[in-house]
C-alpha cells in the first residue's frame, strides 16, 4: 500500500492529522521512565499508548537515537507505533551520495528490524542523492522545502537568477522528482503566506508542516494550505511529549491530552 | 588541541593527506570478518592495522553504522583510530535545527564513548542549523561545498541574481561562519577547475576532497587546491578497502599498498 493512501486511511480512521514528534531529550526523560532498560523506548511506549488516538503518523527524529542503545530503542518505537496501526515518518534529513544513499535508504526496508513507512530527505545533493529513497515507491519521502528555523533563509530564500527563491526552485524539483507519486514537502508554518505560495505552485503534494506547537506557527494556515485533497501532516514534538512537564497530573495523562488539543484546534480547519 | 592544528601534526607524522574512508559495506565484507562478533568493527580494525602508517586520518560514513549493533561498532572503530593515533572524522553530512542539532552534535563531546574529532555538516538548514558543531572550537567542522556527483549541480550550481553559482554562495558563508577557526569545506575533485576557483575565494580553509579513487577525480588538482597551508585531505574509501577484492594476495595487505601507492601519488604533488 502507497504512503500517502496509509496516511490517507489513517488521518480517516484517527481523524487527525497530527504528526506527534518522538524525541526523547535524555535531559528530559522523567523520572518514570528514566532507570528503565532503553529508558527512550520505555518512554515512547507510554507516550504511545497516551496519543495513539489522537495521531496520523509518529515523527521520530534521528538524532535522538545516534548511540549504542539508540537504534534498539527506535526500532522498537517503530513496532510498537505499527502495532496501534500508526505509521511511522523518520525525521532523518538524510542527502549523500551513491552507495551512502542507498545504504540509509534501507532503514525503509525492514532487513534488520521494523521499516519505517517514511522519511524526511534534504536536497542538496540534488537528484541521484534522493533516487534510493524514491524508488521505494511505497515509502513517503519528504523533501526539506522551506524550513521554520531562522539560518533557514540563509540559503533557501536566496533569490536566482531567475527571480524566484531556492526554495521554490527546490519546490519544483521536489514536483518533478515525484514520479512514483511518493514525494511530499516539509514547509514550516512560521510564514503562513510562503505557506501559501508554496501550496499555489504544487496543489498537489502532501506537506509535513513542522513549528506548530513549540515553535509557534500558525495552526489555520498549517491545515489550510498543509494538506493536499485532505492529506498531510502538522507536527508537534515537545509541545506534546513533554506537555507533562507543566502538569500536576500525570505525565503521559498530559501529553494525551495535548495531542487531543492540537487535533480538535487543527480540525477546526479541515 | 584544535583540529587542524592537530590534522597538521598527523599530516607531517605520516606525511601524507591520505583519508581513509571507512565504508563497511555489509554486502562486500570478505569471509574472514563475516561472522565475527560485530564483524564491521573487525573489518575496520583490520584496515586500521594495516593501513595507519598511511592515514592522516579516518573517515567512516554514518551510513554504515545505522542500525543495532552500528554505533558500537562506530565507537569501536574510533577508539581504535586513536590508539593509533589518528584522528576521526564522522561524515554524517548533518543539518538539523535547534535541540535537534545540538543532539546531533554530541558525537563530538564523547559522553558515551569515544568522541569523533570532527564531522561533515550540509549548510541547506544555514547557521543556526550548524551551531552546535561550530561552537566545538576543538572539532573540525566540514561544510558540503560543491558535491562531485552527478545530481551535485541540481542545487548547487544554480545561477543567484547576484550572478555567482549557489556553491560560491555557501563557501563565502562557510568563511562567514569560521569564527572559531574549526571550518573546513567539502569540494569534490571530478572538476579541477571548480576546485581551484573555489581556492581562489577562501585561501585560508582545508579542503576534504572526496573522489579520488572509486570516483576517479583528478589527484593533482586534488593536492594543488585543497591543501590550505600543507592542510587538507584527499579521500579514498572503497579504492582502499575494498582493494582486496582484485588482489590475489592478503585482503587486507592489498588496502596498505593502496593506501600507500594513494599516499605516493599524491605526495608528487605536493
Amino acid at each position: 500500500m502507497h504512503f500517502f493512501d496509509r496516511l490517507a486511511d489513517r488521518i480517516s480512521a484517527a481523524d487527525s492529522v497530527v504528526s506527534v514528534g518522538l524525541d526523547p531529550d535524555p535531559d528530559r526523560l522523567p523520572d518514570a521512565v528514566r532507570d528503565a532498560d532503553l529508558p527512550r523506548w520505555q518512554f515512547n511506549r507510554r507516550i504511545i499508548d497516551a496519543t495513539h488516538e489522537h495521531a496520523a503518523c509518529y515523527k521520530p527524529n534521528a538524532a535522538f537515537y545516534e548511540d549504542a542503545d539508540g537504534w534498539r530503542a527506535l526500532q522498537e518505537t517503530i513496532a510498537y507505533a505499527h502495532g496501534k496501526d500508526v505509521p511511522v515518518l523518520l525525521d532523518a534529513k538524510r542527502g549523500d551520495i551513491g552507495n551512502t544513499a542507498r545504504q540509509y535508504a534501507r532503514i525503509l526496508d525492514g532487513e534488520d528490524g521494523p521499516a519505517a513507512d517514511a522519511i524526511t530527505v534534504n536536497p542538496f545533493l540534488g537528484r541521484d542523492s534522493l533516487e534510493p529513497f524514491l524508488q521505494r515507491a511505497e515509502k513517503g519521502v519528504f523533501v526539506l522545502g522551506r524550513t521554520s528555523n531562522p539560518g533557514g533563509a540563509d540559503l533557501q530564500d536566496l533569490e536566482l537568477a531567475t527571480g524566484e527563491p531556492l526554495y521554490e526552485r527546490v519546490v519544483h524539483l521536489a514536483d518533478l522528482w515525484n514520479e512514483n507519486g511518493n514525494v511530499g514537502l516539509v514547509v514550516g508554518a512560521t510564514n503562513p503566506d510562503e505557506l501559501e505560495s508554496i501550496r499555489d505552485l504544487v496543489p498537489d503534494i502532501p506537506f509535513l508542516v513542522p513549528g506548530v506547537g513549540a515553535q509557534g506557527g500558525d495552526a489555520e494556515a498549517a491545515v489550510e494550505h498543509g494538506l493536499a485533497d485532505g492529506v498531510g501532516l502538522v507536527n508537534s514534538s515537545r509541545g506534546i511529549i513533554f506537555a507533562g512537564e507543566d502538569s500536576r497530573g500525570d505525565f503521559f495523562d498530559a501529553a494525551g491530552q495535548s495531542a487531543k488539543q492540537l487535533k480538535r484546534r487543527l480540525n477546526q480547519f479541515r
